[in-house]
C-alpha cells in the first residue's frame, strides 16, 4: 500500500454546546494542523498516489470556506456539534466529493489541535 | 474509522539484562513520550470517540505509578524485560482495563523514546 | 547563559479589527502552542534557573483567564488588538509580575500558531 | 500488533522527466528523513520486534548507496522515474531483501520531504 | 525585544567541490525548510513586527529563483561555495534588501536541513 | 553572525537528592536530546563555521561516557546534583575544551527532556 500526505492548517472559532465540554461550551478558537493522506495499493503511470498539486488544490478548497470563520455562524455546519472528530469527517468528505474520478482508495484526514491532541477520520474515496 | 490522540510522557529508569542489549544491559533511562489512540468506527451522541477528560486522566493514571521510578525494582515489573515494546503492551492494559465500559474500539499505545526511535502496541479494547 | 523552558497551550477566539489583517478581521480563533523561557547567568543552590513546578504553575495561571475564552469579550483586553505579538507581551507579562522576587533574569515567551508561524516576547524580569 | 521504528536520512538530486512534475523536471534535489516501521504480531524471547542494531544497520545500508548521489545517474535507478511514492517502495525492497529470516511481518518506509509533504510504501516482508 | 517567524521550503541541487566535504562533493540535494525571523523592539500602529502577509511573500521571492533549481548552475550562484551557512546569508540578503522601508530590525535566516542539522544568519535590516 | 546545530541523544539513569526536586528525588531516568549550536560572526575559507564531522563527533564524543550510564555512579559526577542545566554546561564544557583551536565563537548545548521541557547553556569557546 502506497500513501501520499500533504499538510495545511486553518484557525477557526466554535463552541462545543453541550456540558459534557465543560469550558469549551465557551466560543473559543482553534488552530487545526490539517494532514490529508490518500492511500492506494498501485501507482499511476507517472508513479504517484495523487497528483501533489490536485491533492494540495483540494485540501485548500475543503479548508477555504471554514478558515478565519466562527464555525457556530455558518449556515452549512448549523446546528451540528463541531468537535474535532466531526471537522475531520466534514473536510474528508468536502476532499472526497472533490477528488472523485481522480482519485481511488482510502483518504485519512487528521486535525492536530496541539501538541498534546490530534484526531482523525479515514473512509474511502469510490 | 474515526480516533483520536492524546499525549503526555514519563522519565523512567531500568536496564535490559540480556547479552542482545549491548549498553542497555547497564542501568540508564528514558523520556518515553506516550501517545493513546482510541479508534472507533462510529462517534457517540457527543460527536466525540471518548470523552478527552476520561482519556487524559486514563493515560496519567496508567503512567503514574511508572513516572519517575526504577522499573527494575516496581513489584508489578517484576523480572520482567521492560522494552519500549514491553512497556507500551503494559500501558495499552491498564488503559484499556480502566476504559472498558466506556470505550469500545481499538486502542493504540506508541512510545516516542528519542527524536529517531519509537515503538507500539495496537489491541482491542472489548 | 543557562536556560530553562516549559510548554503548555490555549485555545481562543477572537478578531483584528483592521483593515491590514484582511480575512483576520472575522472572528476566528488559534491555539497558541505558548513556550516560557527563563534565562538567568547562574544557577541557584539546587542546580536550577528557576523550580520548574513553580514555572510551570506560573505559566498555567497565565493562561488560565484567556482558555476557552472569546479575547474579544475579556475586561482585561478591551479595546486592544490582540495579535499574536501582543499576546506574547501580555503573557510576558503576567508571569514576569508573578514570578518577581522567585526569579531575576530574562523571560521570553513564544506562541506557536500553526506549524508555519509564530512570535515571541522578550524582556527583563527585576 | 507491535511495531517499532526508525528514522535516518538521506540528500539526494533527481529530476522528474513529465510533464505532470512542472518544475521539478529541473535537476533539484530532497533530503529525505526516513521511517522504517517494522509490525509484528508477537514479540521474540527478548521482548522485541526486531533487533533496533539490525534494524538500523539494515536501513542504513538501504540508503548508502543513494546519499549524496545524483539518482539519475545511478545504474541501479536506470530509466525510473523517481517519485517520494516509487522511493518507499525501492527502500522498501532492500530493507525487506535484507531482514529476510530476521523479521517477519510488515515494513513500512516513509520518506518526509518537508515539513508540508510524505509518502510512504508498506508490504509484508515474507 | 519582538520577534515574527514564518517557515516555508526549497528543495534543490548542488555539489560542495572541495576536499572537505566528502561526499558531499558529488552532485547531491537537500530539502531545506527555511524560517524567517524578524525581531525589532517596538510593535507599529497594528500592534505587530512586521505584515505577515508581506513577510510570507518576501521570503517566498526569495526562494523562488532556487527552487527546484541546481544552484551549481544559477549565474546569480557563479563559483559560490553553496554551504547551509553561505545560502542562510544568500537569503537574508534578498529578503533585507526587499524589506527595506517596511522592516527596521533583525533578521535571521534559518535553513533546516534534515532533522539532525541546521544553520543560520542574523543580520540588521538596516 | 552565522551559526550551525546538530543534534544527538543519550538515555541516562539518575536521581536528584535535594526535597525541592519532589518525586525526582527517586532513581529515574531521561532521554535527553542533546543540540550542539556553533555560533561565529565570519565563516571560514570553506564557507563554513565548523566542520560539520568534526562537530558530529565531538558532540558523540562529549555523550559517550554518560550514555546508558547511571550518573549517581559516574566518577565524573561524583557528589554533583545533575540537573538539565547542570548537564547542559557540563557537556557544553566537554565539547569546548575537545574543539579549542577548532572553533572560535559560542557554543549553545539544549538538552531537550521531553515535548514540554528543555534546557540550556550558552558560553564562549576562547
Amino acid at each position: 500500500m502506497f500513501s501520499v500526505t500533504i499538510r495545511d492548517h486553518m484557525m477557526i472559532a466554535h463552541s462545543l454546546k453541550r456540558d459534557a465540554f465543560g469550558p469549551a461550551q465557551n466560543l473559543h478558537g482553534a488552530t487545526y494542523v490539517v494532514d490529508a493522506e490518500f492511500k492506494a495499493p498501485d501507482l499511476d503511470e507517472n508513479n504517484i498516489v495523487i497528483d501533489i498539486d490536485i491533492a494540495t488544490k483540494e485540501l485548500q478548497k475543503a479548508l477555504s470556506p471554514l478558515k478565519y470563520h466562527n464555525l457556530d455562524e455558518l449556515p452549512q455546519l448549523k446546528g451540528q456539534l463541531t468537535t474535532t472528530e466531526f471537522l475531520a469527517k466534514y473536510i474528508h468528505e468536502q476532499i472526497a466529493n472533490a477528488v472523485q474520478g481522480k482519485f481511488a482508495g482510502v483518504l485519512k484526514v487528521t486535525l492536530g489541535e496541539s501538541h498534546v491532541a490530534w484526531a482523525a477520520y479515514e473512509g474511502e474515496v469510490a
